[in-house]
């Protein structure tokens, strides 16, 4: 069967469409046939072995998020059954609870074989059913970037009616955490850099945007929006530029869901807040099974569509990942098999 | 009465002994006479204006942490009654749940009159009744530093038996929380300076003892206590120099609980383990009454003895402040009234 | 000024119109000149003395819920100032966390005295400012029938986007569990036992309705609305007669919420399922300050409206509690001041 | 390979000696030589089909609880390696997180086959290393009556230093229970039918014993143990006698972790209590892998040794349920194979 794979060495110049062989459906094992996959920043990272202590080994399948529908079975398979449509879970052995590192390193695209193939062998245990609803391009869209924003927002935000939520940017966590927050009846502010960005986040639900190039001091203007009670949550993806600020934002007692670095990883912060003001800050990667299944409860009762920005052919792989490293994209760049 | 009070000018300069009408207790209400104080880091930075937004008013009495035997009681008060040895609680609006605004500033010490006074007037609400094994001066040592370690190590750290706890230095809340954590079951590495203190450390049930002066890069061998696991929790007391070291050795899933930042606040790290180990940094600030009475119930079954250091007559709080300010101490210092 | 009060003897017969003198707020305490207020069967409960324990005194000035403006403060007080709306809260004393003896028995209408008075002393704690968008008689429908519902959905149910919610009848607790649990996101059955009651949820935004008069054995009709799941929570009401139907549609792990023993409080059922399938039976009574003040929050967001069946004058308080113990209303029994 | 089985017909007639053929460890399978077998209630009414739902196919290995030795691993498996000694988990699907219809139908010793056979083949996520220090019987002794008591007093009860918990008798689960909230730091009352009992568990830690034979209303007298504040957590085990004492001892706000219904299932209660004190009544059937691992570091820290009452030869078992259904044992009875 046709995969792309990192082959022989590291890096992009590396990645190759290539061949393997068909795999075969073991006990509790399904296959399932690849319709669609989707991109996501790790996927840019993991090729270039971009993560310091990143161990795996090559040839790997590369792209963590896909979709797909069963074609076989292995014997003792009852979580699904042939003709299901499936996304692969990101993380492959974490279905509840807390993370430990077993769990936290077992991903698809890296160590694990991607979805940039015609079929997955994977456990029944690391597949879960999408909603009809949701078109091939869409559901590839879930299992990291919707993961995350749900983790941050109802895992560990535990955002209900009335709550505030503060969004960084527009990009593919924070798009899906908007519209979570939104039908979790939270009052929601996103900061862009484009009054384009800005607009398109007000048609999604958003309640307030503000144009963090224009006001880089935006704790302030943001409190206001708040009543001067400060943020209950806030999706802090940002990282070095934006921490401080969102420390002048948040509420006491309240929670800053640590989820990207885009602006730099180095933070040169004052520990005081966190401490005066009881504030947590909560690592967010991923998530777990159980979360993805709620989520898509929910997706499938408030019909939320995810943002699919641009469709790229299979053999185009490389291209797409051209174009999500230029950053042009509002939504998920996809590819479809 | 007699009272000490910063008086006219912010500054220690200004702290003097004075005199003061003897309150009345309106309706709810309690007149509490004061029988020992007992000092925390924080005491010394008030009266000099030390924290950025500080807005109390003068005169104002000094030091949150103290105990007295309730004299007389106000209409309706049914907490309490005349006799009852009490100690004020340090936060005099948080009863329960989580923090905001106005329960993390009506704080004893600044910007409410503190303990340095024979009669305190508190609302019924604000004091907690003390069980009778406890001394005078014990039991002055628990309001701002037992609790605080009793929240980070209960009511956020959720400790439980066979969890690993690290605990950085000997100070007050340190001592507290290799206490709280030992009856609740853990294990517990406490790192320190000297040998001295790490012997008094063991002798008070740590099972495991590391000298930081000697281990700078304290990590990786602590991690070896937890058998590569890393630590449930950390009690982040150091700041600036320790937090690097604390995410190196807490496990994926693991809570640092931010007390102190006795190193330095200005910190320069890496949030990437952060989020890629999914670690919770929690800000603590002291706690709330149901906290101080769930940790006097476990005090009370399992005898838990506070250590006092060394004890100072009431006309000699500057010396008291001048000891705790020479860190020569193992335990509290405290003001015998 | 005026009051009603219940005289000499417990019992109905015994609540009068009377006078009592105008009250001072002494330090921390408010004064609230009473606007409107409402019923619920509680209030019917207490004046016969009607539950077993209840050990209040005489004379005692009846009805736990209503609004009014602040007309005076007393010294020291900081949250709220002459001119705020204010709803005195249910339990005067419970202001977050867990529940405790004391407060869960410092409720307004027995033993403390209640709305039915033109004025009310009250400490700062015990009140909370309510949104402009509430009328008087909306706003005084809220700090016993709506708190509940927000309890059993939010505190203790934690619903979210997604997670199926049953709710028992169309009573006051129903109709704001109903409403919250809507702009929580989630999927709401109601089951009733009129077609109009029915029509009339479903026009507060019911997903599904039915009629258990009908339909007696109603788990597994309204099972199939959930696509077989059961449900995450169950607002249980009824009691005696609902509590078996309501065993068998609840989800593994699922939360029955105990608020009502409307068809009796004698249960007699099997505890098997309880067990075996790991469900959660969670008492709820009334709740906390800060789930009241994140309600309103939430209500002010949402603009929730509750239901205002019928408005009676001060002077006709006895025809109102006869009103509602009549059974007849959609929503809450209202008095004019 | 040699097993016991139930064959043709359900029923403990025909429980025979079998033979079965040796198994294979496909992909993710481990194979487990099975040392030794511990006996739950539950293996006494499977068999017989005494649950009421219970649809398991024949032929049947009947027992859930076992230990043994790795003795092969399949492609991909990583969790464990050829010789550890480990347990298989009573859920095999339940690896954290919460339950659902899935989770708590994959059960050993029915519908899955059990622990009495030579060799058994299982995912790698279905077993648990054990320590070191325990002997084979009583590494058996835990995966369902340990990790049942584990869930009610730590992943449900949450109990804490100082806190109250009452233990009914002196069965599998109420001895490891009491074990695990002494190790805990609770005070602890245990309630048995014989002075013999009451004396062995006062030298396993209890703080309080009563005999509820002679006391048969035994809520005040308990009550006075907690100095009238009620119980944190009870572990309702006896069901139709014991539910009215403990809803008459337990706290406001506390928890009774509802597991057994030894004296029967039928209640006939009044639920006024539940509401009024806001109690929780918590189902609890066994519990997840995640519990399972912190219990054993618990165990193993603490050592804590199972108590076995009685050992059979693996031919013996007719034997062994006969005398567990005695009830005559003090503690585990178990099989060596």
């Amino acid at each position: 069967m046709r995969v792309f794979q990192i082959e022989g060495e590291w890096g992009l110049d590396n990645l190759r469409l290539s061949q393997r062989p068909q795999p075969q459906a073991g006990a509790g094992q399904v296959l399932v046939s690849m319709r669609a996959s989707s991109l996501n920043f790790r996927d840019l990272v993991v090729p270039e072995r971009g993560y310091g202590n990143y161990t795996g080994e090559l040839p790997l399948i590369p792209i963590s998020d896909g979709v797909g529908v069963v074609s076989a079975v292995g014997p003792g398979v009852t979580r699904v059954k042939v003709g299901d449509r499936v996304c692969p879970t990101y993380f492959q052995n974490w279905q509840g609870g807390e993370p430990d590192l077993q769990r936290l390193t077992q991903s698809l695209g890296g160590p694990i074989d991607g979805t940039m193939t015609e079929t997955m062998c994977l456990s029944e245990q690391g597949v879960v059913v999408v909603p009809d609803y949701l078109s091939d391009l869409q559901a590839a869209s879930l299992p990291c970037a919707a993961l995350t924003a749900w983790s941050a927002v109802v895992t560990y935000g535990h955002v209900k009616a009335g709550d505030h939520v503060l969004v960084q940017g527009c990009g593919g966590v924070a798009l899906f955490a908007l519209q979570f927050a939104k039908c979790l009846g939270a009052h929601v502010t996103v900061i862009s850099s484009t009054e384009d960005r800005m607009a398109r986040a007000k048609a999604l639900g958003a309640d307030e945007v503000l144009n963090y190039r224009e006001q880089p001091e935006w704790a302030k203007a943001t409190r206001g929006f708040t009543q001067g009670r400060g943020y209950d949550l806030i999706l802090e993806l940002g990282g070095e530029k934006t921490l401080p600020q969102s420390l002048r934002c948040i509420r006491p007692g309240g929670t800053l869901a640590m989820i990207g670095i885009l602006s730099g990883s180095s933070v040169n912060t004052s520990l005081g807040h966190i401490i005066t003001r009881q504030v947590r800050l909560q690592g967010i990667t991923v998530g777990h099974r159980d979360g993805m299944e709620a989520m898509l409860r929910a997706m499938a009762q408030h019909r939320i569509v995810p943002v699919v920005d641009k469709v790229f052919a299979f053999e185009e792989l490389k291209e797409a990942m051209a174009y999500l490293k230029s950053g042009a994209q509002f939504g998920k760049v996809c590819v479809q098999h």
